[in-house]
């Protein structure tokens, strides 16, 4: 795990790590940030519901289904979770989740799933993106907005049951991995392209990310982020026996 | 209500109602009977799920979006509860829902909403009939299946939101009311039809609905209870507005 969660090197983040939201939000940017955040993450478990409840029509046996079924079931507690604290701290849900509807629903638009086993790989890669980036952020967060977070990462790992599939597929024909392969980089690709659409649209939000506390941010930071989530998808990849 | 839970009248439910599962299921046929219902219940959760998550895109709003997810994400939950009882009485859930799969899966082809007006429309009158059915049977079974499908039944309702819609839908344009009334009848229509191919595949599904207990079946009783959940039917749909 590259995440970096020993504090000693980046004071601001201790700072906000030690306060809980009422002292932390006193801050309009870390405020404004964590909104975005929330926002973003509520949308993008709404929309990975819709998906996934699509892609379900695509299995092969009522388990398989149901499996994907549960996923998304999943996602929708997430968001309920997400939605429930963003009218806590008094902000309309749907405001906080429109600035990222765009690049989420163009995301899915592009990677529409044309089979069973596409869709398992998007659900597994999607699935451990978003956990990695959970990470990411949680030690830049305080110490309310973490809990949830974290909460919302414990319950994610439903796509564990895509592995075996997908492996199994892979070794009963192996032109299967070549397809897949391609299919998982075109993943990452529209997953980053859409990431850095929305890092150059909300600076808080970027800003808070990168640990930054200056009005702007550091865009090797953001680089070097991009760089630790696209590593550990392609470690991801080769266990899956995909080459990435 | 004219769901007869009076058990006076009707001495073989009253001997099933009170027994439990253990004793109920000695009987081959009333096992037989409960495994169908389970499974069709099951694959009938399955089936709204998807088609709620899929009918959520029409959602003019993110609100309205996320009130069919929580309705899809409701009828998975009951998905799961009918799933682990069959996993309990010892019986395949798959095997158990697959003979119901045809029968549902084509209602719900030929009943796909064109616009978001209709899969509100068909979000209550599908929660509303399955109640209604729900309740119909509840009456003739044993204790511990009758307690799993009344807390099934308990936790639906989440249509009540469309009702406040279609209403202020038909009070803006009041043609809406008639397009939205052909579509109701045709709802219940296409349901009727594919309740009847199951009546006519499940004997002893059908036997046990009508409260029977010999061989055959009622087919008068049958047609009463189709013609208790039309009235109902029509009687909800003038609540909305709409001439069913």
């Amino acid at each position: 795990m590259e995440t970096p969660d020993t504090p000693a090197e980046t004071p601001a983040e201790t700072t906000i790590a030690a306060k809980d939201w009422a002292a932390a939000s006193a801050d309009p940017q870390y405020r404004a940030a964590v909104v975005d955040l929330l926002g973003a993450l509520a949308y993008g478990e709404l929309a990975a519901f819709e998906r996934l409840a699509e892609d379900a029509k695509l299995a092969p046996s009522l388990e398989d289904k149901a499996e994907l079924a549960a996923m998304a079931s999943a996602e929708f507690h997430h968001f309920e979770q997400l939605r429930a604290r963003l009218s806590t701290i008094e902000t309309d849900p749907t405001a906080a989740m429109e600035p990222f509807a765009a690049a989420l629903d163009e995301f899915h638009r592009l990677t529409a799933p044309s089979d069973w086993l596409e869709g398992l790989v998007k659900a597994y890669v999607g699935d451990s993106i978003a956990s990695d980036f959970y990470r990411e952020v949680a030690a830049r967060l305080d110490a309310d907005t973490r809990e949830l977070v974290l909460a919302v990462l414990d319950d994610t790992g439903h796509a564990g049951f895509a592995v075996e599939k997908v492996r199994s597929a892979i070794e009963a024909d192996p032109r299967v991995g070549g397809r897949l392969a391609l299919w998982a980089r075109r993943l990452m690709g529209e997953a980053l392209s859409q990431a850095q659409r929305v890092v150059a649209d909300r600076d808080a939000l970027s800003t808070m990310l990168v640990g930054g506390v200056a009005d702007g941010f550091d865009l090797a930071e953001v680089g070097r982020m991009f760089t630790r989530i696209t590593e550990a998808h392609t470690k991801r990849m080769a266990a899956l026996g995909l080459a990435a």
